[in-house]
């Protein structure tokens, strides 16, 4: 088991209404199945032979886990919110990079800035783009609060 | 010793002037007793079993301790501003919720604000709300920058 | 080895110009030697008996590193933006503070600013300041999206 440099990722993107911008949040992290945990904010780098896994669970409540998420939350009633995050995953699974983009936006826009991010970031450094996947959710608000989240969670076994 | 489940925690408020905004914060850190470690901020969730401590002592200088926290700095003369955190610990100490608020208003106002978050997390969960904690803070700005912090502080022994 | 309470510490500062305000900020790390890691962010204080190190090297690709940074992005031609990081080492090097500034303002602005901060820290502690470091980046905008970062990142070993 490792913290520093997780073995397995879930990736995963959802939307949601709440009493609150917070329990919008929350209740979208909820649908994700990353409701009873903590999240650690990273920059956004995977790590090499990175695992990725269709679901959380067997989680403790409250456990650490480290996390790449966009997100944005907005109580204005027709306005449509979008959050995506894109990952690029190198030849050999060798490592691979997560941009963020969160904004008034629809979900395809969202998604487009995210693809952008990620080719300049592998052009930068070198790398072949072996694998391009992308989490988004998006969200009109109503009469209540809205969240839209996309997440990649690390976990250290 | 697990940095990933913590199993101890702290809870304090405090309010602090400061010749910047960051030397407020900061300011305001040193009366919770937590001015000299590295807050890691997490989302928001505690752990089953937690033990509460009533004050922080013997932590190595600059050790990372994982911390929920809700502050607010300020320097327009004659505005109140407020942190709050509201904790809910679930039956049996199974595990809690805290929520974070902090804005331009009274203590009072970021309590409330809490206290119903806390009640919409445990509802969406399904989980019943045995005891409901509030650290809340205050302070009304005079002629120096201000800040008011709310902190949950997680140790791993 | 121990995440909790680091051994070793890397301080560095830089700008660069991306396609975006992430991916200048991306680019403004690679220059640092810390693009292929994951930041994790602390706010600021440096444990006793660090040793810096000159130049950030075997790190794992997604790593997590503590760091504590300030960045400033911009995409507002002919605007200056600056980020600074004040280090001061207390006697013996019995632990250390780091203060964070980052704005549209010069590098000797910014740098200003956290000397002072650093100042107040060390006088509210009643620490005695040995040594005071400073890393800061600026960089003016032309045509295309522009980051400045300052960065001390910590190891575990």
């Amino acid at each position: 088991m490792s913290w520093t440099t997780p073995k397995r990722a879930f990736i995963g993107a959802a939307s949601a209404e709440g009493g609150t911008k917070l329990n919008a949040f929350d209740n979208a992290l909820l649908k994700l199945g990353i409701g009873n945990v903590n999240l650690v904010k990273l920059s956004s780098v995977i790590p090499a032979h990175i695992e990725w896994i269709e679901e959380v669970h067997d989680v403790p409540i409250g456990m650490l886990l480290p996390t790449v998420y966009a997100h944005i939350e907005s109580d204005e009633p027709g306005m449509t919110i979008s959050a995506a995050l894109g990952i690029g995953i190198s030849e050999n699974n060798e490592g691979g990079l997560i941009y963020e983009y969160a904004g008034y936006c629809t979900k395809e826009e969202a998604e487009e800035m995210v693809r952008k991010m990620v080719e300049e970031g592998f052009a930068m450094r070198g790398w072949k783009l072996a694998e391009f996947k992308v989490a988004s959710a998006s969200i009109t608000v109503k009469d209540k609060p809205a969240a839209a989240i996309a997440a990649v969670v690390m976990f250290p076994y």
